[in-house]
């Protein structure tokens, strides 16, 4: 039988993110994130694959929200105006949890299996972008070039969010790493 | 005692490939390769510290040629100069190992495991550029941008040059990732 439990999910995420910052990802085990949680184990694995998962889960979501924005910016966007849409899109749903953002990065930087991990996901972020532009009909080189490039921006631009010590807008960093970007490549 | 074997190293990196490239990554152990090379396994790890190191060994030679020719360039050039002076320099040296480059990447794309440790070289090296730009004087964010956007050319550059039918000169195919990057940055 299996028991209704109250949110759950948000409790065992909570409980994880908690014991993650205390002491280290490798050193926490899903019994430990149950305990915590006042769960069972068993409810655990019905939320969350394994405990990198709590980390993660928001990958699929963030993935669509770009594809679904390169794909749908207006007709005469460039590519790079379409993947500057699509990463302010991104912005603004990470605006929302700043801190749970901050925590997560701080777990990341203590877990050699979790940057690879994230670079993973980031490099998959690439790809996607990059099929979205050629759906569009770019083509290549462009489309390749223009999604590594936007992953490229995103990632230093979250570094960036998340280590300021004040909370900014990522929305904003994205423009203005753009913007850099513009300046460091223009031919003098 | 310690037998002297001509070429130890050259003849177990060349059966460790064919290995790699036959039964995969994964399915390959130590003894396999010590064995196809007529070698043992201590003289495996003589020269290796792990099977994976014969695909990653020449890791810190790139790394100290980016950052060598990063902090020698001439002092007008700017951060993007810098940054593709080493980019050619890394493409000329790989262009002496083509062969290698290519059976290399079929391998590497074959093994998750594989492909996050490149990414992870691959994210050091952005780390390693940066560092070498502010070497010369260079700010933040302008240097971390740069060997973040540098390395996603690279990245990119080098998957072309290794899928293209034809052998071409991979300095080429990063001026010319260069020159794209150029035009796809460019306001309209």
């Amino acid at each position: 039988m299996v028991r209704w439990e109250p949110n759950g999910r948000g409790r065992l995420a909570q409980a994880a993110m908690e014991l993650y910052g205390e002491r280290g990802f490798d050193q926490t085990t899903v019994a430990d994130i149950a305990e915590r949680a006042g769960l069972t184990e068993r409810t655990f694995f019905r939320h969350f694959s394994d405990k990198r998962e709590v980390l993660f889960s928001g990958a699929q979501a963030l993935q669509e929200l770009l594809v679904d924005t390169v794909v749908n910016a207006p007709d005469l966007a460039t590519p790079m105006d379409a993947v500057a849409l699509a990463l302010e899109a991104a912005g603004s749903l990470f605006n929302e949890h700043r801190d749970f953002s901050v925590q997560r990065q701080r777990i990341i930087e203590g877990s050699t299996e979790l940057q690879e991990r994230e670079l993973i996901k980031l490099s998959s972020l690439a790809v996607a972008l990059a099929e979205a532009l050629r759906q569009r009909g770019v083509g290549d080189p462009t489309a390749g070039l223009t999604g590594e490039v936007a992953i490229a921006l995103f990632k230093i631009s979250f570094e960036r969010w998340v280590s300021s010590s004040e909370p900014s807008d990522l929305t904003q960093v994205l423009r203005d790493s753009l913007e850099q970007l513009r300046v460091v490549t223009a031919t003098t």
